[in-house]
């Protein structure tokens, strides 16, 4: 018999126990050894659980507790869940975790912590996709091209509404808060933080990459309009809160933000609560993986998806490396990036505005695929709607800058990436 | 450094000692060791393959080569390459093969010959995408609800030219032949055995079931017409060759056929050569992998990951069991299989006749969902398409026996499942 305790009996802790005692039949099958939860860690002890554990205020009494086989953490948070991560590791416990901030900040130290002892955490990504799997081992003979992910379920269901029903943000976050796919506090998952957490550690996988959640560019939903929408349908796009790990030279582009994407492709059909992660290899072409980024019992699937590898024997290299990469790629800026943009503009309806503008924007370097010019609410004005080819980053920034000096153009400038 | 011998140097056996060369670099960063493939085993040795590999036409050279480490068996057929497989087994070399028609008659015998000597199959089913690995280990603590695959390239090119462009079976068969995505023989795969064999080693993993292809239902799109297609596209259903594994009471249904499903569902949005396979678990939900399911390199890249995985001492159980399931479950006969079924009937344009055929059906207990009239080629007949509620195929069977033998019937009743 193997013994779990678990740190944080929230509602993934509970899925845990529950399904090791309902699927104990085919779990111990698969496994080779029945698997029980046993001790469980909490703030509140008072609160009943449901479930059938010793229940402490002590995290000691699980990761210093020889009865103990392997640790499971789903406390959340960075630092506390670090130094309990790090005392299990060295008292030789197996570690599975579905702490993607946890991961996003101290992976690299507790892959160097860990050594031989497994550390597991395909639940961190993508709730019971089992993506980590896929990329580490599944594609383990590509050079990865690019990743583009719908890791945030709450941004999906809430991007799919503004476009199937032409809801505004507002109301649809007051929607998703109503129904619990948003938080009281939605920044995390609307401003792209959760996605961004989970990008950095498939970009360990695919590419040897130590970047920090400050390093890479993030952007969130909060300012999609119905402009938007409307033009992305009007031009064959669907609108994505995208993870995208994408290699471009010798670098490597990491970035989160609402991204076009034609409808044709595949991860643009993912919709609702949905999460999707397509990964291209140079060698097998694109891949995707689609399912439930989110709840109990999906994460919990893939915590003990871990726990049964780690009983078979199977486990590691944590990061997907059992050497150094002898030429590593390096995470380019994010002035660096090459893509193609969307760009809205507010302009004074006169004659020669729109000459000022292509003007603009050809001096920077940058070309023009396609024009809208649309009405506008305020009089005398007009919507202009661009997108633009591949180009860089920095020079739409520029670009961005120039306009925003011109005299017709007002200053509320948006801009949304374009991936093909 | 890791030798590897190739039994069967065709597309795939070139594309894995190009891969292994090419990639080498992060192949030996992942797996912590250098893998090269130096020996290849051919029919006809005149042949140039390419590739820089000690070539002979005498499997020994391999299997009984002390210098071989691994052996990756490509040589399509299955009684050959089970000798030549059982041969590496008992010599202690780990074996990786994609040959699902080996797997599909002989997994449990190979099972039992393995033991402790790891033999794996990533690319015997679905090429390129990593399913195995994610329905063997990223799933392990599910039980198994069903499994819908687009298991065959061929044959989804093909439906989606179909639906897409109306083009007739007879004319988009001719065009995949000469695409190179037919065979000048299409039968194994238009007929559904390619398909099967696949299903068979998903449902060994899935449910722990030992079946046979002869034992379960296999049918092709040879009889699917531009009719059934119209009918599919007005009541919002796509048109694909499924591999079905479903849960049933205690019982596993079995099956590969055509399948009207609806539009919306993620697999119908799987078009052209792409594979993917839908798993939904009792805990994760529905799931679904998507990519290249055929060509050299994609089917390559499952083949390498498999070695990769050896290398780094992750294998194994063979087929997701380190024991025998407790209670497993048994095949369900083709006659017991339950789903929703659509009909086309010919019929004479008479006053009563819709009421023979709607009181026929209710005599064998089927109820119909939504009933189609069509006006018929045929002078005084008319086509009447018809869809069922959920019931009981030997029931359906029985119907369409029934409806032959009314009068104003015609014979050539067709008959599609529908899958929700």
């Amino acid at each position: 018999m193997v013994k779990i305790g678990i740190l944080g009996v929230g509602t993934v802790g509970t899925s845990v126990a529950r399904i090791l005692k309902d699927n104990a039949d085919i779990i111990e099958a698969r496994a080779g050894k029945r698997i029980v939860a046993t001790h469980g860690v909490v703030q509140n002890t008072a609160k009943d659980r449901g479930v059938d554990l010793i229940i402490s205020d002590d995290p000691n009494d699980v990761v210093e507790n020889p009865e103990i086989d392997i640790v499971v953490e789903l406390m959340g948070g960075v630092e506390e869940p670090y130094t309990l991560v790090t005392r299990a590791l060295q008292n030789g416990k197996p570690v599975v975790t579905a702490n993607k901030a946890l991961l996003a900040y101290h992976r690299y130290e507790l892959q160097a912590l860990a050594g031989e002892v497994p550390l597991m955490y395909e639940a961190s990504v993508a709730g019971g996709i089992p993506v980590i799997g896929a990329l580490r081992n599944g594609l383990a003979a590509n050079h990865i091209d690019s990743i583009q992910g719908i890791m945030n379920g709450t941004t999906n269901y809430m991007l799919t509404k503004m476009i199937d029903e032409g809801v505004a943000y507002d109301a649809v976050l007051r929607e998703a808060q109503e129904l619990g796919y948003a938080e009281a506090d939605p920044t995390f998952d609307v401003g792209g933080y959760d996605a961004a957490h989970k990008l950095l550690i498939l970009a360990s996988i695919a590419y040897g990459i130590d970047a920090k959640p400050e390093e890479i560019l993030i952007e969130g939903i909060e300012s999609i309009t119905p402009t938007d929408v409307e033009f992305a349908k009007e031009f064959g796009y669907a609108i994505k809160l995208l993870g995208i790990a994408k290699k471009s030279g010798d670098g490597v582009e990491l970035r989160v933000h609402p991204t076009l994407i034609p409808q044709g492709s595949m991860v643009a059909k993912v919709d609702g609560v949905m999460n999707a992660v397509s990964v291209t290899g140079d060698r097998v072409g694109e891949t995707m993986y689609y399912g439930a980024g989110a709840g109990g019992d999906a994460t919990a699937s893939a915590v003990i998806a871990d726990l049964i590898e780690i009983v078979r024997g199977n486990t590691g290299p944590m990061l997907g490396y059992k050497k150094g990469l002898e030429s590593g790629l390096k995470l380019l800026q994010p002035e660096a990036i090459r893509t193609q943009y969307y760009l809205k503009l507010k302009v004074v309806d006169r004659p020669g505005v729109l000459a000022a503008v292509t003007t603009t924007l050809s001096q920077q370097g940058i070309s023009i695929a396609s024009v809208l010019q649309k009405p506008s609410r305020i009089e005398g004005h007009v919507r202009l709607l661009l997108t633009t080819h591949e180009c860089v980053e920095r020079d739409v920034r520029s670009a961005i800058e120039a306009l925003r000096s011109l005299e017709v153009v007002d200053d509320t400038i948006a801009m949304i990436r374009i991936e093909a």
